[in-house]
């Protein structure tokens, strides 16, 4: 009955198109697609006159379309997922130059009246990934079969989504049959398939999450990408929903070193993380009493490899749980995935 | 900026629809608007053959078009909020009366080609009010200034929205400046204006409640309708994000005796009350730190009166807390709401 939209159709190789953001924490759909669908990504190009780079050739789309790019994802994501209207002229260039247009933002690209008259115009296709399945029913809590882990946070941004399709290659290289989950439009683009949960209407958020990931055989495992976090004042709700329909087994923390405040909140903490678990398997019982957490992953990616090695132990001794930067291989995140799947 | 649709442009008086609902739970804006709208309600009609009546004037589209009424109102609201084929024919027969509809439902009459046909037709109005207003922003938890109290519950329909209208109805006998908020179809209908809060995108699910109770004088309260139930496996995350939103100063926790299971989810418990409210407070601490609870307003209407009372003081005495049930006058409400001013 439910037909994820899948990547099949989508035009790739992708220009990843990054706007005019500076802070590269917003950059997270074309990160996301540098890091786990390189051989989709061409190069990268911005507003005339920002500076900002992921590390890809830059190039224009005319270039970009000379050798072999298809289409313009829209790699970065502002606040409240609107477009700027200082990306057009970008984009406009991106379509006369052939490419096609790929957006994860709440804004439509069919609603913006020169893309759509440019669309016309040049034969070009707008893509909205962020348009949920018609006909989401509502959670009915149902217990289903087969495993489940989620990544949660103590905020957006600091790697639900790595964590997670870290812990799938993990799982795979064990013989584990895994399937990663994609709740966002980064993962949406790098899977293929998935649910923007955050735009679905609030009423039907874990009922998507349900759909998401439906009955499996016994010993396989989805691994479902985290959203927001439940501290966080503007997306708790969606935090909740998709916590409640995935029905974890196990959940593993996400945080980042040094990042004390909500980002772009200034005003609101992050948790300590022994309460954000405790939050998190407090309110996961409601669906699966068993559900447990099987340590963190911690984002160490501002310290050196020496530093980040001793806050790793630091905190594992804390908590008492394995603590590994899904990012740096090694023992600790050996003994995370050990946990995962003890 | 905002503009909420207000009742001004509705028809009214209405004939209430009760479609062919057995369980009485579900016709909650039928049973909303009878108790705190009564001189907008002409009379009740429903389904042929279902025998769900709510204690007003049965009569037809066209007796009720005779007496006076405007238009019919989808008066019960079942799981998922899909307007029901069976519906159809009393519908169409409400429209050739000369009655226009107002729905509250998620799916929309003007989805629906019959009744769009028949509109047409017959010159009649379908009204929507689950329709958020356009370009919700994302929450952003900036503390705004007036006070607030929102009801929270232990599952839905058991009395937030009723406890909400009692509170404001007292506030305002005590010469307490106090507005109701309304969240639901119910609500907005009987308030004459709200948002429609689990029909919001769920990124924006706070920044809605954000808009709806807007900065104030600092000894004006809104009282906000709740929503759902932070235990409800289909709704926690309309619940939360709304707590989150409310930024509360109070709380208070409404629950039904013998609600002993999530309606219509018999698998899943509600929580013990000092649970639940010990839940509320700890989650709705990320955006008010101050928050309290002032007691539970306590849904007795299956017991008798001696039996409600002796229910009420054991709980009281409990919880250590003030609980009333607000449909009964008397000390226990007097305690509850000197609690909320306190």
């Amino acid at each position: 009955m439910y037909q994820p939209f899948t990547l099949v159709e989508l035009p790739r190789p992708f220009l990843l198109f990054l706007g005019e953001e500076c802070d590269v924490a917003f950059a997270k759909t074309a990160q996301g697609l540098r890091d786990w669908a390189p051989e989709a990504c061409i190069g990268e190009f911005a507003c005339a006159g920002s500076g900002v780079s992921i590390g890809l050739p830059a190039l224009r789309p005319r270039e970009a379309k000379a050798r072999g790019a298809r289409a313009a994802v829209i790699g970065v994501a502002n606040i409240g997922g609107a477009l700027r209207a200082s990306w057009l002229a970008s984009l406009l260039e991106a379509m006369e130059a052939g490419l096609d247009i790929i957006s994860g933002m709440h804004g439509r690209l069919r609603n913006v009246t020169p893309l759509a008259a440019a669309a016309e115009k040049f034969g070009r296709r707008l893509i909205d990934l962020r348009v949920p399945p018609a006909d989401i029913p509502v959670a009915t809590g149902r217990k289903r079969s087969g495993r489940r882990l989620l990544t949660v946070g103590t905020d957006c941004a600091l790697g639900k989504k790595y964590s997670a399709l870290t812990l799938v290659r993990e799982f795979r290289k064990r013989g584990v049959d895994a399937d990663f989950r994609a709740t966002g439009q980064t993962g949406i683009l790098i899977a293929g398939s998935g649910i923007p949960i955050d735009a679905v209407i609030a009423d039907f958020v874990a009922g998507a999450a349900e759909l998401l990931s439906p009955d499996a055989a016994p010993d396989h495992w989805d691994v479902i990408e985290g959203q927001g976090s439940l501290f966080h004042p503007s997306y708790a709700g969606v935090s909740l929903g998709l916590l409640h329909g995935s029905q974890p087994d196990v959940i593993v923390l996400c945080h980042e070193t040094g990042r004390d405040h909500i980002l772009g909140l200034e005003g609101f903490k992050t948790p300590a993380l022994a309460n954000a678990i405790q939050m998190n398997l407090s309110l996961a019982r409601q669906t699966n009493p068993q559900v447990r957490c099987a340590g963190v992953a911690l984002n160490t990616s501002r310290l050196g490899p020496e530093q980040a090695r001793q806050t790793l132990a630091d905190c594992s001794r804390e908590l008492g749980l394995p603590v590994a930067d899904p990012m740096r291989d090694g023992a600790e995140l050996d003994r995370l995935v050990n946990a995962c799947l003890a």
